[in-house]
């Protein structure tokens, strides 16, 4: 058997495969690109149906993008994983504060999870920004809070925390704010998902801006 | 609603939900927790059946972890999401060769993709150690390949690549080498499915050390 080894061959090929599971899917095209990489990073059919846009989600992603925003994650899988090479060409940069000294600190004072307390700490950070939560439903509840409280002012928020407690709940809190969002419904979700989101949208910029 | 948001008691009612899901199935315990940690982080019930493992899988990784091993990892996602202070307390580490110059330079004159060439760089580190191919096919046809060519001679070898071409045909190779192994069947994976597996690795190494 030949394999295929280029890169861009097994991802042409991946598309093309991916785009015949979801011919019947009826979503705005940029919506529908980011459902592709999604199922592309995951192979979970699930989620052709399950991720759930605010209707000016696309936009704002690409506008805080365009303008060199930050993007703040929950985890380091999450920010790692980020195609940082076409975001720091816009002058974007990836903070992720979970490693944090002060953090971590103030996590074992507290009894509040390290993901929570980061996005506290990183609630400037996020002004006109990108909060992209790939793993713990309790950054996004803080997100939540932080966002009602007038605390934090994101663009977008891609939520898809992943787990049987709190994941499904923190989702149905963020689709109730006046901010655009990404998410899905259920526990399902994590940072592979995030990542692809996000990844989704930094290829976006490339083709329409051209 | 009061929210939970200490980590442990997330964690310990996630587990409670879990073990109550996987009450009917029938696994060495140890494997069982693998299952458990994998399905933890997915909220994906597939892996409570799709997991294959060679009997000799956890010995052998533990005995690995045990005595300060590396890991080498196919993408940067597993790197950091592997719980690295337990790992070092053995005197192991993670390496993670795919942003190498090296592998970088040789990728684009190959038209190989880097994270094959980086297993190919990284053979002498996997000597006794673990293997954890979260994201790339190419990479655990790599590895495969290193094996039967007695090039590479790892202990343990965690195949869990995602995606529509290869991933499943790679896992399929990976049943057949005379080297333990932990992996799924079919295209579902992804590197948190990696990092859950050898961090339930990890986890053990503290329990049964005990």
């Amino acid at each position: 058997m030949k394999k295929i080894v280029d890169p861009q061959r097994i991802e042409d090929k991946s598309f093309k495969i991916i785009e015949g599971l979801l011919a019947d899917l009826n979503l705005p095209k940029e919506q529908k690109e980011v459902v592709k990489r999604v199922i592309h990073a995951t192979v979970d059919l699930d989620y052709a149906r399950g991720l759930i846009f605010h209707p000016c989600a696309i936009e704002a992603g690409l506008a805080a993008l365009r303008t060199g925003k930050n993007i703040v994650t929950d985890v380091n899988m999450v920010k790692v994983g980020i195609r940082r090479e076409i975001l720091s060409g816009f002058g974007g940069a990836v903070a992720c504060l979970i490693n944090d000294q002060e953090v971590v600190q103030s996590s074992s004072q507290s009894g509040y999870t390290r993901a929570a307390i980061s996005m506290r700490k990183a609630h400037q950070l996020m002004d006109g920004g990108i909060v992209a939560i790939g793993n713990a439903p309790t950054a996004l509840f803080e997100v939540c809070d932080l966002v009602r409280k007038g605390k934090a002012r994101p663009a977008l928020i891609i939520g898809v925390p992943v787990g049987f407690v709190g994941a499904a709940e923190s989702k149905k809190e963020l689709i109730t704010l006046p901010v655009p969002f990404i998410t899905n419904q259920g526990g399902k979700g994590g940072s592979s998902v995030a990542v692809a989101i996000v990844n989704a949208l930094l290829k976006m910029t490339e083709v329409k801006g051209e």
